[in-house]
């Protein structure tokens, strides 16, 4: 029996998409951001002589969030942000809870950290259990949501994990997309040893512009910020970052999170007609399926012949060929997807 | 005798300026884009919903260097290109060519390699004599023209420093500011060994922005590129840095650089008729002055009492409080400073 093929870490989903096809492999929900958003950035345009200052993005990010300023670090990203903690801590043992997204392992490790895995099971829904976690590495890395199970932690689950000298990474960078953001780490009053990592990427359509944020405890922040290159982070990301923090933005947020939950049970109910439940209980604006009941190898081509670009699932540890991770889309976009999936069973079933 | 303090190499130009001061201390040269590249930048947002893609901005800095597409690296400005340089070489012995731009010193000390400096004099007008200069580091970098002397050191003195297993790098921030860019590395064939690093900041108002790029050996360039966080540079960074490419854009540079070299005759006239000759052979948009003449003391904040603000020396290696940097600026401005300056040597002979 041989072990099966060390995933790519390094492949991202905007490169699972194609020209032509209905994209269900990237997560972000718009081609760019809403016209109030990108009046902000236009109007940063006139005065980019200057170099970037992060400090008024910093301060609306921590009234947004209830904490104090020196909480905050704004990042070119969440992949900046990643490399920054990679770097600014010394290198320890790490744990990274699997599947999830894999640019913190593959940070950690450029960094020489020492890397295991926990993998989380898709027969337990990849539920994580914080009592089966290894209690030695001084560093652990989790999503919540996470990507790509959808799987939401409880914040109780999370802070299980929490040790003297540990630092507990978790990447939020769904969260906004989630009502109420519940389980958010952002909520405890107490982030001794937590980092928070977040993102305005995919809800305001701003992937190509590098913006995201990590929020937790200051001392960790602070060495964050010490290893980050002077003026990383843009100034028209800082404006958008300033933007998206305020009441309203927050707000606009929370309806659209209204709208993926919506738009999410239609998916997860067409897709279990089509005889695809997906991994149950996601609260992330995608949803994780294994097409294993068509065979061993991957339909992502099939799909894409019928029109559908959808996310790998063999480059995330834990998973293999066989599962495919789906944006959540409105109804009709769901609805093709479904009738794509049961002409690929179809197509099967005929010798 | 005490030796003199470490100067503090995270100072940069842009904490010495103050609102209401006619700014001499950043050397940016414009307050933002010029029309037609804000059109330009102004054109991504609608699209900033897709990761970005630096392909299109590779092929065209690789045209206007007449360089092979591997040959050059788009990233988040300089700042990013020092850390990479220093994350991807193993840490090793290091030789900077100093007074110059701090930040590369600062990035290779992140990272762990040992830096030794190589200190110009005043007293040969900062001038490199490559023989010099220790043979044993296995990277050596120096600006070209250099921040803060202005110095243009001859190619041939540059090449002189290239070694089997020694990394050259050649900061050309300010190069697009010369005429006919003379000296450039980037006009030599053979790029083995050597990494030039250019900057879009300058010359087209876009120190927001983070835009900048490497082009030198490829195999260089591959390993900076695989310590690159994904997405590092951002969509409207990458169209600037493709607009900025043009065959027009280049002569229209090459027409400001004349222009720079116009005024900055005008102003060291006008500092030497005031009794502060700059440092001589300046071919940057700045000039450096030493004013040790009024005495031991800074005379930034007197300056600032007379409306300017101008760029400490003291945290360069090998300069001190009585340094001082001056950007260039049209005549009128040049005139009101060396009016400023006479005006401040008339209170110092005040008893």
């Amino acid at each position: 029996m041989t072990s099966p093929p060390e995933p790519d870490l390094l492949h991202h989903g905007d490169r699972d998409v194609r020209p032509g096809l209905v994209d269900l492999a990237v997560n972000v929900r718009r081609s760019g951001p809403p016209p109030w958003l990108a009046a902000v950035i236009a109007e940063t345009i006139g005065g980019l002589g200057a170099y970037p200052d992060p400090s008024t993005a910093r301060e609306a990010i921590a009234a947004r969030h209830a904490v104090d300023p020196s909480c905050v670090l704004p990042t070119a990203g969440g992949a900046e942000a990643f490399t920054l903690l990679a770097r600014a801590l010394e290198p320890r043992p790490c744990l990274v809870v699997h599947p999830q997204f894999t640019e913190p392992e593959v940070a950690l490790r450029a960094a020489r950290h020492s890397v295991q895995r926990h993998l989380l099971q898709p027969e337990d829904g990849f539920r994580l259990d914080p009592a089966t976690v290894a209690s030695g590495p001084d560093l652990v890395v989790v999503g919540n949501p996470t990507n790509p199970t959808g799987r939401l932690h409880p914040a109780a689950d999370l802070l299980a994990l929490r040790r003297d000298g540990r630092v507990l990474v978790v990447d939020e960078a769904f969260m906004d997309a989630v009502p109420g953001e519940t389980e958010s780490l952002l909520r405890e009053r107490d982030l001794h040893g937590v980092l928070v990592l977040r993102s305005l990427t995919k809800t305001w359509g701003l992937a190509g512009l590098r913006a995201g944020y990590v929020v937790g405890d200051p001392e960790l922040v602070a060495r964050l910020a010490a290893v980050q290159p002077p003026w990383s982070v843009s100034a028209p990301a800082l404006a958008a970052m300033a933007a998206c923090s305020s009441p309203e933005a927050v707000g606009s947020a929370a309806d659209e999170a209204g709208t993926i939950t919506t738009h999410r049970a239609v998916l997860v109910e067409l897709l279990t007609q089509a005889g695809f439940p997906p991994v149950p209980g996601s609260a992330a604006p995608f949803v994780l399926v294994d097409t294993a009941s068509l065979g061993p190898q991957s339909v992502r081509e099939q799909l894409a012949e019928r029109g559908f670009a959808v996310r790998r699932g063999e480059t995330f540890p834990g998973l293999g060929p066989t599962w495919i991770r789906l944006a959540v889309r409105p109804p009709d976009v769901s609805t093709a997807l479904a009738e794509a999936l049961t002409d690929l069973r179809r197509s099967h079933r005929v010798p």
